[in-house]
C-alpha cells in the first residue's frame, strides 16, 4: 500500500453558530487545514455531509465547496453515510491518493443543524434510519439507542450508572479543548436530573445538534516528507455495513459492522486493540461508547461498561477514549464527525493537544457510524517516522 | 493505469413508477447488473443520488442498498454531485479499484422523483445551484438554462429550430430503446406549440420528471477476462468544477468543467473528438445539448447547431450522439444518469442496442454534469480487445 499521511487539520468551533451558513463553516474549516499543512497543492476535495438537503436545502456540496474555496476546476464530491459521512468521506480521499491518480486531497465534514426547528432535525436525522420501517412509524434516534440500552442492561446488566459515567468522562476531556460546544463538567447526578428523552436515556446521555466543520489534507508520504511539517500515517482502515432497520438484527446489543470494519483495520494495520494508545469513538448516545468498546475489542461482549467504571478510558487511564470530549461534549455536527476525529488523532500523536494530551501517544483509531450502526468506519493511525 | 471493466449493466423502466419505491427501484437495477456480469463477487457498493432526503425523506442510501441487495457487510457509499451525482459515483469505483483494496464494485445510481409535486421537485432540484444566491431569489433550473440558451442565440446566433431538432433527434433515437420514459416521436411543430416554461425553453425542450434507477459492475480487465462475458474497457476519465452560481461566471455560453473533464479525459485516453464512435450527453434541456457539443470539441465555440442541423448526430450521422433517448425523452433520473448513460454505451459497444445499433462502435464517450455545469464527468470506453 502507498504509505498516506495526514499533513494538516483544521477545526471550527462547533456549536450554535447562528452567524456562519453552511458554506462559511466548510471554508473556515478548509483553509486552516490548508495553512496547517503547508501546502495549497490541492488535487481533489471530498465533503462529508448527511444531510444538506433537508438542513439547509442546498445539495451539488462538492461544486459548492470547490468554488467558495477558490479551487475550481478541481474534481470535488460530496460523500454521504449518515453520521458516518465524514470518515467514509476520508476512506475516498484515501482510495484517491492510492489509486495513483490525486497526490493530495482535502477532506472536510460540515454539518448546519441549528437553521431548522428540533423537530425537524429529528427527522432530518430519522433518514439515517430506515425510513419506511422505522421513521415512518414514529423511531426517533434517541427511541432507537434507548432500545438498544434496555436491552444491552437487561442482557450485560450494564448499569445506569455507567451511562452517566460516560457523559461525565467525555465533558471532563471536553474541559481542555477550546473548539468543543459544551466545555463544561457535569456530574453523574445532573446526568440523571437532566430531561428524560427516550427511556433509560436521559439529555445529558445524547450527543447535542450542532453547526460545525472539521477538515484534514491528505497526501503521500514522499510529499509530506518533502513539506516538512509534522504528519500522520495511514495505518489500516475498515468499512462495513449492516443492516438499516434495528428491527432486522439478530442481536441489537452488538455491532457487527463496528466490529468487522474494525477486524479489517487491526488486520491490515497488524496489530491489537492493546497496542492502542488512545481512540475516538462515535458516542452519539452514552450506551454507543459502551457498545463500540465491546465491537472494537476493547472489551469482551457485555463488559464494555467495566472500562469506564474502572476510569481506563479517561485521561491518564490504559487507553484514554474521546479525549476531544468525544461527540456528547465536542457536539456533533454530523458530517463533520468522522473527519473531527482524525483531527484529535492528529493532535495528540503530534504532539499538539496541551491539556489534554496523552503522553507518549504512538497508535490511535478513529470509529465512525452512520444510523444504528448499519455503517461504520474504523481508521487506525500513527505518528510520523 | 489498472485496466478496468464493465462487465454487466442492468436497468429499470424509466418513468413515472408510483408502484416502485427508492430501494426497489435501486435493486432491481443492481440485480439485473449482478446477473449480467456474471458475479455476484461485490466488494464494494457505490450509490449515486442526488436528493434522496428531499425526494424521499431517506438518507444513508449506501447502507439501505447494500441491506436490500443482499450484500452486508460490503462497504457501501453514497456518492453526490447534483445531476452528476451518477457520473460521479462511477468515479469513485474506478479509484477503488485502482487504489487495489477492491476487485469488483457495483456503481448504481438511482433518483425516485415523482413521490413528491411538481413545485416541490422543482425546489429539489434548486438545491443543485446555489441556494443562496440563486435559488433563494427564484431561480429554478428552466430559467437558468433559458438564460444560457438565451446568451447564447444572442451571441452565436443559435436557432430556435436548432433547439427544436434536439429534441425531434433524441425522441427519435428513444422510439428505439424500450427503457425510456417518453418512447414516440416528435416534431418541431410540437416542441413550438408545447407550453413555454422559461423563454424560450418550451415544455419539450425540457427533460422530464423521471423515477428510475441504472447500475454497473466495474472489475479489472483480468477478472472480467475471467469470467468470460462481454466488457467494455474504460480508456479515458476526466472531471472539473465551475462556479456554483451561473451569475459568477465569465462566459454562460461555454460550459468550462465540462470542457476540462473532456481535455483530461481525452488526454489519459489518448484520443481526439473525431475518434469516437458515438457518445451520450447531458441533454437535460435541449440548449445543454448543444452547448455541450462545444466545450466537448465537437464543434467549434457557438457551432454546436451545424451538428444538428447537419443530422451529424443522428443515428447513422458522423457521430451519433443520445442513441439511448438522452435525458429528453429516456427521462432525467438524476442521480441514475450517469450510469445508464455507461449502460447505453456498453450496449453500443458490445453489439446488443438492436435497433438503435451504431454501426462499428468502437468508442464511447459518457459526459455528465451537476447544476448548470458546475460539476462535470467525461469517461471514455472502447469495446473489449
Amino acid at each position: 500500500m502507498k504509505e498516506i499521511a495526514v499533513i494538516g487539520y483544521g477545526l471550527t468551533k462547533f456549536g450554535e453558530l447562528w452567524d456562519k451558513s453552511l458554506r462559511d463553516l466548510f471554508v473556515e474549516a478548509a483553509l486552516k487545514a490548508i495553512e496547517k499543512s503547508g501546502t495549497d497543492e490541492i488535487d481533489a476535495l471530498y465533503v462529508g455531509c448527511m444531510s444538506s438537503g433537508l438542513f439547509s436545502e442546498q445539495e451539488h456540496l462538492g461544486a459548492l465547496m470547490a468554488d467558495y474555496l477558490g479551487k475550481n476546476p478541481i474534481p470535488a464530491v460530496r460523500v454521504e453515510s449518515a453520521c458516518a459521512s465524514g470518515g467514509v468521506a476520508i476512506l475516498q480521499g484515501i482510495y484517491a491518493i492510492a489509486s495513483g491518480f490525486y497526490e493530495t486531497v482535502l477532506v472536510g465534514g460540515v454539518e448546519k443543524m441549528t437553521d431548522v426547528s428540533g423537530g425537524s432535525a429529528t427527522i432530518a436525522l430519522g433518514t439515517a434510519a430506515d425510513s419506511s420501517y422505522e421513521l415512518f412509524f414514529g423511531a426517533t434516534f434517541p427511541g432507537l439507542y434507548a432500545l438498544m440500552a434496555t436491552a444491552h442492561m437487561e442482557k450485560y446488566k450494564t448499569t445506569r450508572d455507567a451511562l452517566s459515567l460516560v457523559a461525565v468522562k467525555n465533558h471532563f476531556h471536553g474541559k481542555f479543548n477550546p473548539y468543543v460546544q459544551f466545555q463544561m463538567e457535569i456530574t453523574k447526578e445532573q446526568v440523571l436530573s437532566s430531561p428524560m428523552v427516550a427511556e433509560p436515556l436521559h439529555l445529558l446521555d445524547c450527543s447535542p445538534i450542532t453547526d460545525g466543520a472539521a477538515a484534514i489534507v491528505l497526501t503521500t508520504k514522499e510529499k509530506a516528507k518533502k513539506i516538512g511539517r509534522p504528519y500522520i500515517l495511514l495505518k489500516g482502515f475498515g468499512q462495513a455495513s449492516d443492516t438499516i432497520g434495528l428491527h432486522q438484527r439478530e442481536d441489537i446489543t452488538f455491532l457487527s459492522a463496528v466490529a468487522k470494519a474494525a477486524e479489517a483495520a487491526y488486520k491490515m494495520a497488524n496489530i491489537k486493540p492493546e497496542d492502542l494508545s488512545l481512540a475516538e469513538i462515535h458516542d452519539c448516545f452514552t450506551i454507543a461508547e459502551i457498545m463500540v468498546y465491546e465491537a472494537l475489542g476493547f472489551a469482551e461482549k457485555g463488559k464494555g461498561q467495566e472500562l469506564i467504571l474502572k476510569e481506563k478510558t479517561k485521561l491518564g487511564g490504559k487507553i484514554p477514549v474521546n479525549t476531544s470530549g468525544g461527540l456528547k461534549s465536542k457536539g456533533h455536527p454530523v458530517g463533520a464527525t468522522g473527519v473531527a476525529q482524525v483531527c484529535e488523532i492528529y493532535q495528540q500523536l503530534t504532539k499538539e493537544a496541551e491539556k489534554r494530551q496523552v503522553e507518549g501517544a504512538k497508535i490511535g483509531l478513529c470509529q465512525n457510524m452512520g444510523g444504528t450502526g448499519a455503517s461504520s468506519v474504523v481508521t487506525i493511525w500513527e505518528v510520523m517516522k
